[in-house]
């Protein structure tokens, strides 16, 4: 899954079919790097209350569109989880 | 869900069985930020009337191909929804 | 879908179940824009008649293996059409 | 699969529904030559018991999310193996 | 698919259900072109007896996992061709 940073929301009235309702965050990928590359902002579904501020979890691809049981919805992001923290030791003990 | 804009349309008379009636589109990736590395543009499928100038929510992958329940479709992007407004707040309270 | 040309053929005895009779191309991923990266040339599967020259759009990913209804098959890119036209406009309003 | 070694753990206690209970590791991705870009770190669920400094193999996509026989689960990142050895040949009779 | 050559094998004791007796190889993408970026090395799947030094195609995400009727495994990479020749052209006749 993707670590990123929710930094605003995304309205669209015209949509697909079955996606009404649905919340859609823009979530910019973090880094763990100074020097590493940063990917482009993407748009993200939320169901569990993530706001702007928040550091989440995202899971893309088809596992993102699990989460209607009766229908499939074509969505490719998902916030799964909000981040508490994270614990992070590189060592020192080469490779 | 990729952030774009519509540049284009594209034509194409032979295509893989299924495909006839489609409505074909370029959408060119958009950055939020100005320092990112832009995204070469895409072909994608459009069923809700998006045209050359709209920003655009596009769905990648598998779950674009779930247009047609009756049968499976080779396409892996799909215009999704048209963008009103990118509420942006990337706030100022540090990380 | 990915906008690409045809740039030659890939022959392979060896290949997994399934395979067998299928046609590989070489596609080189184009880019609508001189300045983008372009990216690396792929393998695709053509049911379709394209030959080198041609443009195409290419399907990467699980649709791309929709080509059979009795099986399922290890390919994950696919010509879906050979490309007559793509008419571009930017337009000239700003953003 | 992507070779990574992983470098800490994820916490998040508001969770999308059927993730409770799953682990999850920031994986770090490799690279056998110095002189290859570095991936961004990303989020991955592991159930065979990896720890910080392991070389893993991480799996993407949808075949990530298989782990659960009774429902689909929307994560897109699995550790299936902690690699042991990479036994690595170039070889030096040209291309 | 992708284009690469076999560079390696790789040992992992510890794994996921469902993948012993699966043989995985260090996979390294090759361009056709100088000038382009090469991507990372991956591991892949094997079970058409490539070897080190072999091109071959691999097919990439859940298609490649389609190898097993009776189950699904998660992996998202399998080696799907060797390949005897890339047949290149071209051409000289501008765009």
């Amino acid at each position: 899954m993707l670590l990123g940073k929710v930094i605003g929301n995304v309205w669209a009235t015209r949509k697909e079919d079955g996606l009404i309702g649905l919340k859609f965050l823009m979530v910019q990928p973090e880094s763990l790097e100074i020097d590493q590359p940063t990917q482009q902002a993407l748009i993200v579904v939320d169901r569990i209350g993530a706001g702007v501020g928040d550091k989440v979890m995202v899971t893309q691809g088809t596992p993102a569109s699990y989460i209607d049981k009766e229908k499939t919805l074509p969505i490719d992001a998902l916030v799964i989880g909000i981040i508490d923290a994270v614990e992070q030791d590189r060592g020192e003990s080469g490779d």
